[in-house]
């Protein structure tokens, strides 16, 4: 398996995907093609024998020179439990050290579980919210009205 | 009329207003609040006696070094006519002037007849693309499935 950096085309192959890879929640709005575009040195796909089966967009902080964020994060199901997660958030972490930033963000939502337990057994630590749901700390309409979101963070190096 | 920076609490004031600004079309969804959190050096508010009237969220591609992108501008449908979009867009110029930008670019729905004659007024080239929708050149399926676009560029200096 192969990990490079995204390219613009790949947007086409992937966007039809991803409602697909989400259990058919509706997340390919969540991701325009501008993702795509302006933030190839800090996104990653991951590709077996020429199939594209994960990927990772991230990007630098513009306003917190120490802060990188993590936007999206998808692996094709039937490629999951084979560490390629683990390879891209590596490839972003190795990204971000190379200019300097040592906080990544990411958000998800609560119905997120898998995400939940993911990230923190990457070492992501959640941020305290104000209210709690399944146990976990929540920010209430943090992303618009019942768009409640877990805040991580985590710093590296 | 004052223009400054965006802050991310300004994302709980404009989230809301978002809709009802842009005749009902289902556009906050387009607008999540990482936009308000990470791009605060090019991303603009204009404010009148304390009231937000229009904004602009913008940002430097990371990936390549000459160019930047205009995500999302919208006025107080009460405030237009008063040259606040073109005080906004003047600012993200400045800002992106001290960055050694000097390629802008933006995309709009071929259904936003206004947002294609306003780039058109500002000094935006039309990018060709594959199809021509009433007498404009328009990429087809570009952000999705029947999501057709418009794509505008703009040299600066």
């Amino acid at each position: 398996m192969e990990i490079r950096n995204v390219k613009s085309s790949d947007y086409y192959i992937i966007s039809p995907l991803i409602n697909e890879w989400w259990d058919g929640r509706e997340m390919s709005n969540k991701l325009p093609k501008l993702f795509f575009d302006y933030f190839n040195n800090t996104s990653f796909i991951a590709e077996k024998d020429g199939e594209i089966v994960g990927f990772l967009i991230g990007f630098l902080s513009q306003s917190d020179t120490n802060v990188a964020y993590i936007h999206f994060v998808s692996v094709n199901p039937e490629f999951r439990k084979k560490q390629i997660g683990r390879r891209l958030y590596n490839a972003f972490f190795n990204s971000i050290k190379k200019n300097n930033r040592n906080v990544v963000r990411a958000v998800t939502s609560p119905v997120n579980k898998a995400s939940i337990v993911y990230h923190t057994k990457m070492g992501f630590n959640i941020e305290k919210g104000d209210i709690e749901i399944d146990g976990v700390s929540v920010f209430s309409d943090y992303d618009g009205i019942n768009q409640d979101r877990v805040l991580f963070v985590k710093k590296t190096n």
